[in-house]
């Protein structure tokens, strides 16, 4: 049986300013925790039903990981979903990948983002709905993008609903929180950035590079004028909404995302 | 001041059961009122903050609604959402497109879908996430996709979430709810059917028919052994993840939804 103090502890990790103070962060079910388990993670801890620890004993040895025996009636007690799953785990936040200095120069941004200057990567501008980063880590992991580029507004990457939504992809994608105007200024000359827009030329007529920047703006209000000064190419992906019976005035953050990095990608694959 | 009746009736069609007895749903905020107002369906009462009011008088009086001012203690006792928008409609629930006759032919199944033949439509299976319903509502609308075919057990249409989060698309996309195999059965031969699937051969390869079916299956089972044996052409949205790292499993089924109805429509303008 869990103790009081185990059960308060999980569940103070649900707010934001407890996974500060405790720098950790708690994910559910099978799958995901297995992929954090083998992701550079480290694990404080595993609370799971007896039938999980039978069948993982493996993974529970070959990790070392400190395991809790639970019953049902306490896994409810520590669940963040609506029925619990057989096994929770607190995972502890890793230092942050570092800032990047005020005077960095383009070899210091690229110790921090390594691989930066040769791939695409993923720039989010206030993405506040926990669900929606969950799916842009999941995309950009589906499609290879090694690192997300977060605006200091953006939800908080260890919230649970971030955790879970992205399925195990907050294992493998590396995300960095950082003032973005700062870093385009740096950046500016070195790499082209994309931006999606409600207008212009339809995205499959352009001309794409194999490296650079996929900016995505919030769900309310899209890209800010700060950042949009920062654009070098602006892609649209075009409606076929007609236009007699009005159409979508815009389509999910996530869902724009995902179209254009696959457009990325296809053309990388067709020029081959 | 809205009379207690009024507060228990509007709450009451949270609730699934009294949406079916009442035949009703609600709807919030002035983009998704507004588009339903300028739509085919039936606005049954309009709760709206004395602002909205000033500044609605030519689309209340265009439209004959019927509108009760609302304070926003009151609107803050109806509202489904965390921060109550300034207005909320009742929208009648329209009579069920009409059943698929059980020996039905091609003429009756074009006389409650119209235009099956001659363009793409969407079919659900089992999706069960009003939030994927609505964002997959909005992608059909942005691409102009005019009929989303859905299994029954699909999440209901007018559940708030899925209303909220189609952005009013829900007022355009024709949605039916019906038994998937026996329509497939119907239409054999008739229309290719596009599965996706997590293996296959990548999409932007294959040769893809600007009419047909596009299926989407579950969340958490994707298409079903009993549907895929409709499935004329299987689909693949290659992965670009790396396989030391490991990848996602899948991707969302709203994104994929997008990912593969971008690559038909972009097809369409290509050829053009």
């Amino acid at each position: 049986m869990l103790s009081n103090s185990q059960v308060k502890h999980i569940n103070a990790l649900k707010i934001k300013k407890y996974r500060e103070e405790y720098r950790e962060f708690i994910a559910e079910g099978n799958t995901l925790v297995t992929d954090l388990v083998n992701s550079p993670y480290e694990i404080a801890g595993v609370y799971a039903l007896s039938a999980w620890i039978t069948s993982s004993l493996d993974l529970i040895r070959n990790n070392k990981l400190t395991v809790f025996e639970t019953e049902p009636g306490d896994m409810e007690r520590i669940t963040s979903l609506s029925s619990p799953s057989p096994v929770l785990a607190i995972v502890k936040i890793p230092p942050d990948a570092g800032e990047i200095p005020e005077n960095a120069g383009l070899t210091a941004i690229e110790s921090v983002i390594p691989g930066i200057f040769n791939d695409l990567s993923l720039m989010l501008e206030g993405i506040s709905d926990p669900g929606n980063l969950g799916t842009l880590l999941r995309i950009a992991d589906w499609f290879g993008i090694r690192h997300v580029i977060c605006s200091d507004n953006c939800v908080e990457l260890f919230n649970p609903k971030v955790v879970q939504s992205s399925m195990g992809s907050v294992a493998r994608v590396k995300v960095l929180y950082t003032g973005l105007p700062e870093l385009l200024e740096k950046l500016k000359g070195s790499l082209p950035v994309y931006g999606t827009f409600l207008e212009g030329d339809p995205v499959y007529g352009r001309k794409l590079s194999s490296k650079g920047i996929i900016l995505i703006g919030s769900e309310a209000h899209g890209i800010s004028e700060e950042l949009s000064g920062f654009i070098t190419d602006r892609l649209f992906i075009p409606s076929f909404g007609s236009p007699v019976n009005g159409k979508a005035e815009s389509l999910n953050a996530a869902v724009a995302a995902a179209v254009i990095i696959y457009e990325f990608r296809r053309r990388i694959n067709v020029q081959q």
